[in-house]
């Protein structure tokens, strides 16, 4: 279309985001074929176990994905052809979405939707209103290919294993039977989020109380209790593989508070909300108890903090949580996470944890406290700066986070990607930061900043792609070393 | 000057910050031509009625710009040959100017110096000591010919409208008599800021009611009346075109009250400042009461917020505001932004809305927050992230706000830039600004980053630099597509 | 080792950062043969008056370096190889190191090793596992020449000049014994930091105060007396030549109290720690009190702050301060630093004053802030934005430091480069930002983004490098103006 324009790179070819001849050969040698593990994600284990077939490409990119919905949404499309139109008329959301993208140049969705098209269906066409009839057949004709459901989506996506993300009350039923089924192509283990268990500062706090009760099978009536209960799912989650736990936090919290006055929030929180100081004083005591199951266990703690959720009120009444109303925080106290770590440190019970900000600029905060927990640690980087999250998973972003944990941290020990994703066609995003992580450490090396070393170098891109993320986990999953074509 | 050296690019040339052909080719053949609006600024309208011609160059560049002052001030040039030689001895601040330039590589003032230069008087030499008699005599004699007036700047920027920045009790006869002069070459709209009327916590309250009681005619002596009269003075301003409000918060206030609560605080602001947490309620008051008149006649509320202002006391008693003494804030709260807005919206009365922060660390929050309030809009991305605003509107901070834009909302929707200046002969910032958005996209392209689609992508840089804002405003102005050479 | 592959260049060449010939004429003919002024370090005065030798690379390396022990332990090294290594296995601890470093890649640590090795020890190979015995020796070897010892170091680094830092009760005797000593290459004054005289909220103010009363004569009673106090040791600082005090501060403090007030604090603290806000004010008015004494002196002022220390309880109770347990503070407020600089302009008694934040993201907030207190000063940006700080010193952080002061101030007025550091290899880091200066404006000239002048660029270059700094704090070092080669 360009004419007299020399030297155009063709768009998503074999060398996207490659930009030197030892960035290429990283990915290309040790990168790209290193299996996944996807440690921390959103999607249903169910519809793994029964292998679930998509009725169209609609119901697999646009039947969750809040990303989108609010990329159309900024595009001027209106409800009714977003989350209104998903089972009335899944083509007019498809269309909607196809309007939507070229205008959406420089968003990782832009990135993301192309590198599903190829690597799922083989299109390489642009999606835009002219031809999205076409690419819409075409997709739901693979879509009904039998090794199109959601195990073939795995497979071809060489992921080994998968971490969901459970509530304590679950019953872990569909994880029990992908373990007891020969046949699945991946280990799927569970996560243990205890958020609705924490938050005696939001609405539901009381009515959650009653179901974990029932499935403990006594009344929880004080917070010795509840850290009894939920003990005792953590031993039922270990039983099913678990490895890791998941908090989400608006912001750190760390609030002293005496047994008696958590006993009286407790109380008081069963009847509504409390409020946010003694919720803090709530969950900064949750989460000393926790840390001690999840230390003796050898468990991961993950922390997700500085997220404003559900900020419309509006379409929150209308579509409730997930639905694309959240928004990064500021303002953030990383001193109140320093007194969270080090009582944990000083209590001998401060589990490998993973921290990440919904903000970004508290990358360099986070990273910098993670060093000062790491003493004679069983893994290296026991503390984890978390790869970039959400709002920040775009190429900058994702930059970003790796040049600021290896500027302050040691990068050769950091255990890489995670989708996030509650779609199975996500796992490409793993292919988008591998290529970046490659041109960053590869781009050092062409420009003589680091020492031409292919083999270590091409060993922290396999550590960090796999290794890493396996011993830091304890998966016990065989360790990948591929065999580099040098 | 330097011998040996290959492929140097000349300074300034028509590739300036265009470092790819794809870039070129957008920068050329499709945001070069578009005409301008100019929908945020701080010119006198009374200037362009009369067609202000100037004295000298030391006028129109130094006369108001405490960028500059800044600037000198901070090479070491005393306050006498900087605002205190403006009248006296007009070519002796042009040279301090010219003394300060050349060490103020990599400042924005350095590539709008020469820009202006460039564009306005056809000087490419570089600016110093030793040559500054000859260009300031040169810029002198241009400035005398009768088409270097203020409209013929205009004439020949391609300004096709004006938004000024204009208080409650303005009587716009200004703008009225450019209305009626169908001579004039540029439409000039007022825009409504009444922070004023708002900033019960300042000085010059009581002293400002006064002066809006006399514009209205009757005794401001209750919140609700005040209401009334900005109420009054917005129906005025409409009458006058304008499509716009702005407001400058020093941070996000949001703080609920009474109205009982909000007439004993007016009250107490007749007499003078009230505390903090008052003055908080009564501007969440009064922009909530506002944000109501401006959703009903579809205006566009403008925040801008995170400045420091005024911080040296002594300079203040000396210069008064305005002279070069502000600074970024730190610590805004996001999360009373969310409420502000979430209110608004929950009334059904959420204006279309740009949020410019002084600190470029809030983008992320603010372009996230903007991407939760979208729902239903009649325009695409009613809710805005602002240009980079005042000291990030350098060559980074400019890509930092495109890209920050790009990759949490639809960049496609973006209204583009402004100067906010007090200059007439600052349009080539909106150069400056385009060179930048186009070497953005064309390099995405160029790396093969995006689709290679000129006719898609030359349409968002013509969007981005005049149809986006013409719409979204409501100006009603001729839709510009150009004719691409291609 | 990279088959196939063009253009590599190799790894820490000469051209190691200068990626255009703009940039490598500037580097090479203007800023790599002036000399050095290190005028903030932690080194010991004493090791330079007896010619300290060190004993093996491990001593001079590891022996007080909290930076690498961090980067070791996020590595997974187990303390006893680190800090329980040093006396009693110093070669297991340089092996730890060597094992540390290939996987710690993007870390300033990888870079200065190797800009260290090389210049001082002549080591170009790869440090790693299988040749450290080889390195270790070797450099022993070097360090045990006769020039080798810290004197030689100095000698060989082209330092003129460097500023220790010192406690007000320090007796400053090896500074003295250095002054009377002709042979010394190198002049050492000290710096004046006042901490632990400020530190009411923290543990051992009491016992300070007694040992301060001790070297002054008399017994410190009440605020007043502090004050007497600490001008007499600034009187007794400025007799050996001070010309620069520096303060420590979490965080940015303004509190006003009575003197009343302030005696009454200083009281209670003389038993034990007061709380955070009696804290911050009594700091409040120790800085504004000593303030005065800067600036009749024309000292300059440091103030360092938003970094949160000792985050580990349980390692400060094994390894005390500064052993790497240290982090970045979020949260400023940089309204506080404000009313503290407006407070002492105000009484006419703002002392020059470097700006350090250990939060890079407070860069354009107290960059500009340094701008609104510039006027009619004595030097060029008597505020300055200092430069990047302890987790900022990266190859991004100080080009993001140049950067803002670049957008938002004059650069040619930075007064440039400082170790920070514990040790007499670090001279390199000077070496480490040059280039990082030289290749920032040399691509700034070659993109054809300023205006092509060797001569005033090469002299920015000089004056950043050393005139600046030199006449900043009135070092009365003879300027250095360089024969450029052209």
């Amino acid at each position: 279309m360009l004419k007299g324009v020399s030297a155009l790179k063709p768009f998503l070819s074999e060398e996207f985001l490659l930009t030197s001849d030892y960035a290429k050969c990283l990915y290309h040698e040790y990168a790209e074929q290193m299996p996944i593990i996807d440690y921390h994600c959103h999607i249903d284990p169910r519809e793994i176990y029964e292998d679930h077939h998509y009725q169209n490409i609609t119901e697999v990119w646009l039947g969750g994905d809040h990303y989108k919905w609010r990329a159309m949404r900024s595009a001027g499309i209106p409800e009714k052809d977003i989350t209104g139109g998903l089972r009335e008329n899944p083509y007019r959301v498809f269309e909607a979405w196809a309007n939507t993208l070229p205008r959406a140049i420089g968003n990782p969705l832009y990135h993301w939707t192309y590198l599903e098209l190829k690597r799922y269906f083989g299109v390489t066409e642009p999606l835009n209103a002219k031809i999205c009839r076409k690419i819409y057949d075409h997709c739901n004709e693979v879509l009904s290919h039998p090794d199109m459901g959601v195990r073939g989506i795995i497979q071809k996506s060489k992921v080994q294993l998968i971490c969901t993300t459970d509530d304590p009350v679950d019953s872990l039923e569909w994880h029990e039977k992908i373990a007891a089924d020969p046949t699945c192509p991946v280990k799927v283990l569970p996560a243990f989020r205890p958020d609705k268990a924490m938050n005696v500062d939001k609405p539901g706090f009381g009515a959650y109380i009653q179901k974990l009760s029932t499935v403990v099978g006594y009344s929880i009536d004080s917070f010795a209790k509840l850290c009894r209960a939920l003990s005792e799912r953590i031993a039922y989650f270990a039983l099913h593989g678990c490895r890791a736990s998941d908090h989400g936090l608006d912001y750190c919290v760390y609030e002293e508070a005496a047994e008696s006055e958590l006993n009286e929030i407790f109380i008081r929180a069963l009847q509504g909300p409390v409020c946010t100081v003694d919720g803090d004083r709530f969950k900064t005591a949750i989460l000393l108890a926790l840390s001690e199951e999840y230390s003796k266990r050898n468990w991961v703690m993950q922390l997700h903090v500085s997220c404003l959720r559900n900020n419309s009120s509006r379409m929150f009444a209308k579509l409730g949580a997930d639905a694309g109303y959240d928004s990064v925080a500021t303002g953030n106290s990383v001193k109140k996470l320093s007194l969270l770590l080090d009582t944990m440190e000083s209590r001998g019970m401060l589990p490998r944890t993973i921290l990440y900000s919904l903000n970004q600029h508290d990358n360099e905060a986070f990273a910098s406290l993670a060093g000062c927990f790491q003493t004679d640690s069983d893994v290296p980087s026991r503390i984890q700066l978390g790869a970039a999250w959400w709002f920040n998973d775009h190429y900058l972003g994702m930059r970003k986070q790796l040049t600021d944990y290896a500027n302050i941290g040691v990068l050769g020990s950091f255990i890489g990607m995670l989708t996030d994703s509650r779609s199975f066609l996500s796992y490409t995003r793993h292919e988008y930061f591998r290529r970046i992580l490659c041109d960053l450490i590869g781009g050092w090396a062409d420009r003589g900043e680091i020492q031409d070393d292919m083999e270590t170098l091409g060993g922290i891109v396999r550590d960090i792609s796999f290794n890493n993320t396996n011993r830091y986990f304890g998966f016990g999953l065989e360790e990948q070393h591929g065999t580099a074509l040098l």
